[in-house]
């Protein structure tokens, strides 16, 4: 929830006139996204965002990220579709940092999704894997299963700060999981942080997927792991079993699952929590003095974890 | 730089319900204002505000701001409108919080205000305190000279964790301003906050006002104070006479001054210099821990203060 770059009208002035996108109407920060900096841009024609990638979006990964919204548009799949400048480029530069101008995808993230939003979601996800099949560019998983060691000793010593005994409990966690992470599924593009901001809904109805700034080469069942933590669960951490059979359902009718990525799926559900509990955590432990943006608590994904670490039977997702 | 109130979709779609303004297309929390928290409400038919009142906002106060938009508006001054809601009412509740739909109005604040801005505000602030003469309610101003003592004595003990001498220089200037201050200047509903985010404009010319919450009846000379120390001071604090002229003097030929008023100005805009710095510097001693606003800069306002306090001559306005 912040603003990190502010930009003056002559910095908007000149960016905008690279684009045929008639005048510029208004442009407001906006309170979401706590990784860029976000504008929305309205001119005479249309509404649009203006993104200013701050400091964890290398430059050198626009091409995949911001060529992967064109790809997927272009196959079907509702997303907001970086604009071309004058010039042809898709980013550029305005007050010093690189920039794109996005179209305006029209929906609401939900803040209590529905089983049908959850089967929506499912069958979506399965649509935007096949639909990357074909794209060209690849880019790994920077906080894939490999790099959570890193990440955890950078945490370890002061864990016991946020909850008595975690650093040894995710230490077991950890070393489970690098014993028994499977290494032979089925593998492509994916977005990897399918979380209910991410999705847009429109009268009930799916309308998109957004930030595509996470999406990388891996494991397919990996995003249904991630959307296992950040839709099933209700606010009090209690798993809504039918949430979960409707989305990995709808999922499976898209793209069939093999017997090994079901069977997976706890394995993978458990590593995706430890992820985003130990990137919270990071930021919890190194927050910065005078930040804009309020610490998520890392702890919600240490129930979640626990969770899904627990599961000996795909029946508990609502697999039968 | 903030939104404190997350609404869901729930209660969103039964706050637009009770207005005639087509179906949602999207809601966004924006990243300004730092009292309130606002989305950009887009439905099949206009875009809107959604302004949810948080607590400095009293809700008791709500038909004076409320009023004087409607009042504004249908006199020609370019603010926002509250748009009423099929029972007449123009503000409700939402998540237990009292909110308002409000016309959107185009245009970008000036990051950079030129002396032909200035002029603009200061033609646009005239014509304002005109409309405003025959506006039924009224408001006393909260942060009038009579409350500030009560506000440095709340600082005065930690002031000098701000800066060496603060305490016992602000005690002088308070003294005088006491002593000093103007009674019997020309009076009526005035905006009190009119900094350059609270301005729009669009291609060069003003658009519109915005953000009336602070609006109060004093005297009209109260707001040229504000705006001399909001729009004439450069990045390096240096005083820009050029918009300080072009400000009073197109000010004065919508609503001619009379001779108090213009020879009071120094010491009005030496009490608006030290009302900010007081709300400014209480702000940075009462900072709550996990706040989501960065405390502005209390000593921006104490160069100014010194500024103004040590104008002898009007010419240092830039008027002859």
């Amino acid at each position: 929830m912040a603003v990190y770059t502010d930009i003056s009208e002559e910095e908007l002035a000149t960016f905008a006139a690279a684009y045929d996108i008639g005048d510029v109407v208004s442009c407001k920060g906006i309170a979401e996204g706590i990784e860029n900096s976000n504008f929305l841009l309205r001119t005479t024609e249309a509404a649009y965002i203006l993104t200013i990638y701050e400091k964890r979006v290398q430059r050198e990964d626009l091409p995949f990220f911001l060529g992967l919204m064109q790809h997927l548009s272009a196959r079907g799949i509702a997303c907001p579709t970086p604009i071309a400048g004058h010039d042809g480029a898709v980013h550029r530069l305005i007050a010093g940092k690189s920039a794109a101008l996005i179209s305006f995808l029209d929906g609401i993230w939900m803040r209590r999704p529905t089983p049908s939003h959850c089967a929506q979601l499912g069958e979506t996800m399965a649509r935007m894997h096949l639909a990357g099949a074909d794209f060209a560019l690849t880019r790994p998983n920077a906080l894939a299963m490999p790099g959570w060691r890193g990440l955890f000793e950078k945490c370890a010593g002061r864990a016991d700060e946020v909850a008595e005994g975690l650093a040894d409990e995710l230490a077991a966690h950890l070393d489970t999981l690098e014993a028994r992470w499977p290494s032979a599924l089925p593998y492509g593009v994916i977005h990897a942080d399918l979380f209910p901001d991410n999705v847009f809904f429109l009268g009930g109805r799916l309308s998109g997927i957004i930030d595509f700034y996470f999406a990388c080469n891996d494991v397919f069942a990996y995003d249904l792991a991630v959307a296992l933590n950040a839709w099933c669960f209700e606010a009090d951490q209690s798993f809504n079993v039918t949430k979960a059979g409707r989305l990995i359902d709808a999922y499976a009718k898209v793209r069939p699952m093999d017997e090994a990525e079901t069977a997976a799926l706890p394995l993978l559900a458990t590593g995706a929590a430890l992820r985003f509990l130990l990137t919270r955590l990071y930021d919890r432990l190194h927050q910065v003095e005078g930040a804009l943006v309020r610490p998520k608590d890392p702890l919600e994904f240490l129930y979640r974890l626990r969770f899904h670490a627990g599961v000996r039977d795909l029946v508990a997702y609502g697999l039968t």
